[in-house]
């Protein structure tokens, strides 16, 4: 079977597939022959008789080159990077391994948003105030007891979840299909609930969790109206989409007081606009769309791939 | 049964014992009357015929007047604050519930800094680089899979140790005892080591957290040579008593790059000199003495205190 792989990365040294990758899907699929290619034109010449191909893009007209292409993988888990008609007998899979990595990441900003590590280290680290303790009154909270609304309840929600509920946070997931199962780490008090409820779950959330797909179903899903039902204390993470949440009425109701802060990893246009009013919001900790670095991203990606092939 | 709570905090609200918290002890011990003392002078004189004393500190003196005194509770998890001798049939409670909420300050400064949550916020929040996510490459790391030595490994480090096996980290704990029971979510790989054997596990730990209490024992505990011993990717991060580490030689191994990151609740002088050279260390996240601070904390001990009596 021969594999070729073109996964390069600009910026990010952890989303580029290397040799060492190459060498560990052979040995669980040692039927496999991987061509790693630095480049494109490398790339779409090996695609000529590869089986399966592995990107981040792939361009529509290079499936008629393919012959004997049957399956294209990328290691995205969302659709949007990826707008291409396989012809007949050719598969996309997408990842989704992605909630190890990612889960970690929401309750890291949840836990630095609760436990004061964030929006405090810095006072005393860069001066200005000596020792600040009496800052903090009111503004530490623990995950304990805490109700976590998932905006998007898929497999990075159950992966956030299950971590939380090791906090012993209260879980209320929100997804499409409201009666499929529940994880069998929910417990009493947690739940799931359908979009058309979410209107109902807002007002006692503690932590808002958006790990939406992009699309026309979820754009501008959390509006001013929405943000607003939100208690005064209320935390919005989102490391989904960034067409989930109107930035203009989050910037609004950051600076208003009506949410007490929010953390974000992806925006509605990335990179983030040097102009975007959310750089200067209250309360706002921004991030480059990272959400899901980490060093074994890669060898996550690798082991999910050789199973599913 | 006739209890006096002298319980006030000039900057922390949570560590101020209320009528709330009052009622709430006597729901449980309705044999109780509280008497919630706002100074020290209304507290002395409610201590002629009180059989409970609940207090920060208790001055050797005052046992002389207390002739009904059985029980000096404190919340304080420390022996340092309290350097009484207690005459016969007079026995002191220390608080035991911090694991509760600094297991969670812990794991939230752990994943602050495996996930780039404390370091980065501010690169584009406060402006200088508009899309920094090429800098995050090699930077983030999970705490599934990470080695984590907990150096002190009582109530606190146990707390902290079952939240870290639900990430999969693989903990260490380090104690004078290490022949007493492991904990039940112990798993492969987790052990408990003595004092002795510290400098076995220093060299691969990618965290280290001090939990430590105050003590000749304890006294710079980690020195130089021994923060020379963990691998130059080490995060360490101290919530015990601040006289554990040679702050000295901390600085030098943060500014020399032998460890990564320090996150430090407390120090050898508190509060902090503005004049110590831990302020302007490389990877430094300082904190006032908070990580025990939650709206929780006077319920927790109510409801401890509440147990023991």
């Amino acid at each position: 079977m021969k594999i070729a792989a073109f996964l390069t990365h600009s910026r990010i040294g952890e989303f580029a597939f290397s040799e060492e990758n190459a060498r560990r899907l052979v040995e669980v699929l040692p039927s496999a022959t991987v061509y790693v290619c630095g480049d494109e034109e490398t790339f779409v010449e090996e695609l000529e008789d590869a089986e399966v191909a592995l990107v981040w893009r792939f361009r529509q007209e290079w499936f008629d080159r393919a012959k004997m292409l049957r399956v294209v993988s990328t290691p995205a888990a969302g659709r949007d990077y990826f707008a291409v008609e396989p012809p007949p007998g050719v598969r996309i899979i997408y990842g989704r391994f992605h909630g190890k990595i990612m889960g970690e990441t929401a309750v890291a900003m949840m836990l630095g948003a609760s436990r004061g590590i964030v929006a405090n280290a810095y006072r005393m680290t860069t001066g200005g105030e000596e020792w600040p303790s009496g800052r903090f009154t009111g503004a530490l909270r623990t995950l304990a007891g805490a109700h976590v609304v998932v905006l998007g309840f898929g497999n990075i929600g159950h992966h956030a979840g299950r971590l939380l509920k090791s906090f012993g946070a209260r879980v209320t997931g929100v997804r499409r299909h409201p009666e499929d199962d529940c994880p069998a780490w929910f417990s009493d008090g947690d739940g799931v609930v359908g979009v058309e409820e979410l209107d109902s779950v807002l007002p006692s959330a503690d932590h808002l969790l958006c790990v939406l797909p992009s699309g026309k179903e979820t754009d501008h899903l959390l509006d001013a109206r929405r943000l607003r039902l939100l208690p005064a204390h209320a935390v919005v993470y989102n490391i989904g989409r960034g067409n989930s949440i109107d930035e203009l009425a989050l910037t609004d109701a950051l600076n208003d007081g009506a949410i007490a802060a929010a953390f974000l990893d992806v925006f509605e246009t990335e990179p983030l606009p040097d102009a975007s009013p959310l750089r200067k919001a209250r309360n706002v900790f921004l991030y480059p769309h990272v959400s899901a670095v980490a060093p074994q991203y890669m060898n996550l990606y690798v082991d999910e791939l050789s199973e599913r092939l």
